[in-house]
C-alpha cells in the first residue's frame, strides 16, 4: 500500500486522464468525482481501480465522447434519460439531479437511463440525494452476468446492486448499497488483486461446491442472498433498471470486461422522494431520529457498538477526506503506466 | 389433511364468523376475501388460519370494528390511508384501491397506511395492483420483533415482507413475496402444526447455535437473507411502511401473537406504478414478456423447467380454485370450535 493521497489530487489526476483520452471536459469532472467518491466511502471496487479499464474501452472505441445526453418521456414525477452511451457516472449523475428536482416539485422523481454505461458504486448516488435532503433507492444492471435464475444453469442475472438511503433526522442518515449476490465482481477482483482466495459462499460451481479460487470464478456462479429470495430481488432490480427502461437485461447484457467495444446499453434507475411524504407536516425527523437511535444504541454482541449501513462509509470518508485515500500498489502501477502512455503527470510516487 | 373445500365456502364461512363478531359487514367480506387470496396462492401461513387469532383479538377488544378509515395528506401520487385499529385486510385493501387510481392518474402511486393491523400475504396486494395492469411494491412492518439489528442483542426488526410484481406482457407475470428473514413466522407455525423440526438456518441462538425446535423460537432470533444485507433491506422496510408513515416500528412494535388488546399501530406501504412509466410508447410488454421467456425457457438444473416467483403460487392458485383448498386438520378444528361458540354453520367436516 502506497501512501495516502489527497482526495483533489487523485480527482485531478483522473479527470486530466480522462481529457486526455479526448472525453468532454465536463464530464470527465464529474467522472473523475464519482469515481473518488467511491473510493472515498471504501467503496475501492468501483474507485480509481477502474480508471485504466475506462480508459481501454474509451480507447477502443467502445464510449461516445460527445454523447448527446437527452431527457425523453418526461413527466412531472418520472423521465428517462438517454446517455447516448455517454460515461455511466455522466448519465447517473443527471438523471438523479433530475429526480431530485422532480422530488422537490412532486414529492416524488424517478428517472431511469438508457444507453449508459457503467456507474460505479451504488451509494454514491442515493448520497447525492441525501445530500439534497432526499430519500431514494437505486437501482442498476450490472455489466456482466454471473449467475443464473434460480434452480438454473445459464448467467442470465449479473450483481445487480440495490442502494437506499432515508435522512436521519438529528442522526447520521442510513445509507445501504448492496449488491444482490454475496459478493460483487469489484469485491472478488480486490481479493484477488491482494491474492487472497475467496470465502466459501460467494462462488459455487454448477454443482454447488465452493470456488475460492479468484481465477476460477467463470467456472461457476455468483451466489445470491437468501437463494430464491435474492435471485428474486435481483430480477427486480433488473426489471426497473433494465426492462422498464429500455437498457440490457438477461441475454443481451455485453460483458464489458471482455468486450471493449460493443456499447453496454446499461440502464440505471433512480427513485428519490420525500421522506416526509406521507407525514408533511414535520414528525419524520424526529421519528427516524429516534428510530436510529434506538437502533444504534441497542445491545451490541460484540464490544463494538451497532454499527447500522453506513456508518462505516461515512466513518471512512471522513478518514479518507482527512488524511487521503490509501489507493492499492497494484492499482497505481496500472496508473503510472496509463499516465505514461498519455502524457499526463503522474501521481506521486 | 381434511378433504378439499371450495374457495366460495370458505370465504362465506370467513365472512359469517366475522359478522358474528360484529365486523362491519363490508369489511367482512374484504378480510375473508384477502384471507382466501392467501390461502389460494399457498400463502397458507396468512390464510384461514389467522381466523382464530384474529377472532381471539377482536373478542379481547383489540380492533376497532366500526373504524373511521380516512385518507390524509392527499396528493396526485401520494397519500396516507389512517386505518383507526381496524382490520388490517381492509385498510390494505383500500390503499392498494387508492395508489392504483393514482398510478392510472400520474404514473405513480404510492399510499402508506397507519394505525392499520396484520394484513396477511404481501403478494395478494401486489396482485391486486397487477390485475388492474399496473407494477407494485409491497412493504409491510411484521406485528412482531424476531431480530436484532446486525450484530446486536435486542429484537427490534420483524419478518417484514416484500412483494414487487411486474406484468409480463404475453408471459404469465413476475411476482416476488418474501419475508426478509429466511423464514417467516407464519412458515414457522406451518412447521410447528405439521410437527416437523425447523430446518437449519432459520433460527439461531445468541451464540450463532441453530435451533430446530419450533417451541424454541424465543430463545434465538431469525437470520436474515444475507446476513448484513437483509438485516437492512428489513430496516428499509420498515422505515418505508412504519417510520415514513407515522406506525410503529423498532422499540414501539406490538406482539400481536401475545398481546390481544393494545392496538398495534401497524403500518404498510404500496407503490403502484405504470410499467411503461419510462416507455410509454408500447414496448414494455413485449419487452418484458421476451425476458420472461428467456428465464423461463433457460437451462434448468433440473429435470423441471425454470419456475420465476409467483409461477407456483399461481399454480397453486389455479388448482385450489378448481379443486378447494386443502386446509389443515389442526386449523378445521380450530374452525369448527369458533362456528361451535359463535353459533355459525361449521364448515363440513
Amino acid at each position: 500500500m502506497a501512501d495516502r493521497i489527497p482526495v483533489e489530487r487523485l480527482r485531478e489526476f483522473a479527470a486530466r486522464v480522462l481529457l486526455a483520452l479526448e472525453v468532454d471536459p465536463a464530464h470527465a469532472t464529474t467522472t473523475a468525482r464519482r469515481l473518488v467518491d467511491a473510493d472515498l466511502r471504501g467503496r475501492t471496487g468501483h474507485g480509481m481501480i477502474r480508471l485504466a479499464p475506462y480508459s481501454a474501452r474509451i480507447r477502443a472505441g467502445g464510449y461516445n465522447l460527445r454523447p448527446a445526453i437527452t431527457v425523453v418521456n418526461d413527466t412531472p414525477v418520472s423521465a428517462l434519460v438517454d446517455g447516448d452511451n455517454g460515461l455511466g457516472q455522466v448519465v447517473v449523475t443527471q438523471a438523479v439531479e433530475l429526480a431530485v428536482e422532480k422530488a422537490r416539485n412532486s414529492g416524488i422523481g424517478w428517472v431511469g437511463t438508457v444507453h449508459s454505461n457503467h456507474a460505479g458504486a451504488a451509494g454514491v448516488y442515493t448520497a447525492m440525494a441525501l445530500q439534497a435532503g432526499f430519500a431514494a433507492m437505486y437501482f442498476a444492471v450490472a455489466n456482466g452476468n454471473g449467475m443464473p435464475p434460480w434452480g438454473g444453469r445459464e448467467r442470465l442475472l449479473g450483481t445487480n446492486p440495490l442502494a437506499v438511503a432515508f435522512p436521519g433526522g438529528d442522526q447520521p442518515p442510513f445509507e445501504l448499497d448492496i449488491a444482490t449476490t454475496v459478493a460483487s465482481h469489484g469485491t472478488i477482483e480486490v481479493k484477488a488483486r491482494a491474492g487472497e482466495p475467496l470465502p466459501e459462499g460467494w462462488v459455487v460451481d454448477f454443482d454447488g461446491a465452493p470456488i475460492t479460487d479468484p481465477a476460477r470464478v467463470e467456472d461457476g456462479f455468483l451466489v445470491p442472498i437468501g437463494g430464491y429470495k435474492g435471485a428474486g430481488l435481483n430480477f427486480v432490480i433488473g426489471a426497473i433498471a433494465g426492462v422498464m427502461t429500455g437498457a440490457a437485461f438477461g441475454r443481451n447484457v455485453v460483458e464489458f470486461r471482455h468486450d471493449h467495444v460493443t456499447p453496454t446499453n446499461t440502464g440505471q434507475s433512480i427513485l428519490v422522494f420525500r421522506p416526509d411524504l406521507f407525514l408533511p407536516d414535520g414528525p419524520y425527523d424526529a421519528r427516524m431520529g429516534a428510530v436510529l437511535e434506538d437502533f444504534r444504541s441497542s445491545e451490541s454482541s460484540t464490544d463494538a457498538p451497532i454499527r447500522l449501513p453506513g456508518d462505516r462509509a461515512r466513518a471512512t470518508a471522513a478518514d479518507n477526506l482527512a488524511n487521503g485515500i490509501a489507493v492499492a500498489e497494484s492499482v497505481l502501477a496500472q496508473l503510472r503506466q496509463l499516465a505514461d502512455e498519455l502524457g499526463v503527470e503522474p501521481l506521486p510516487a
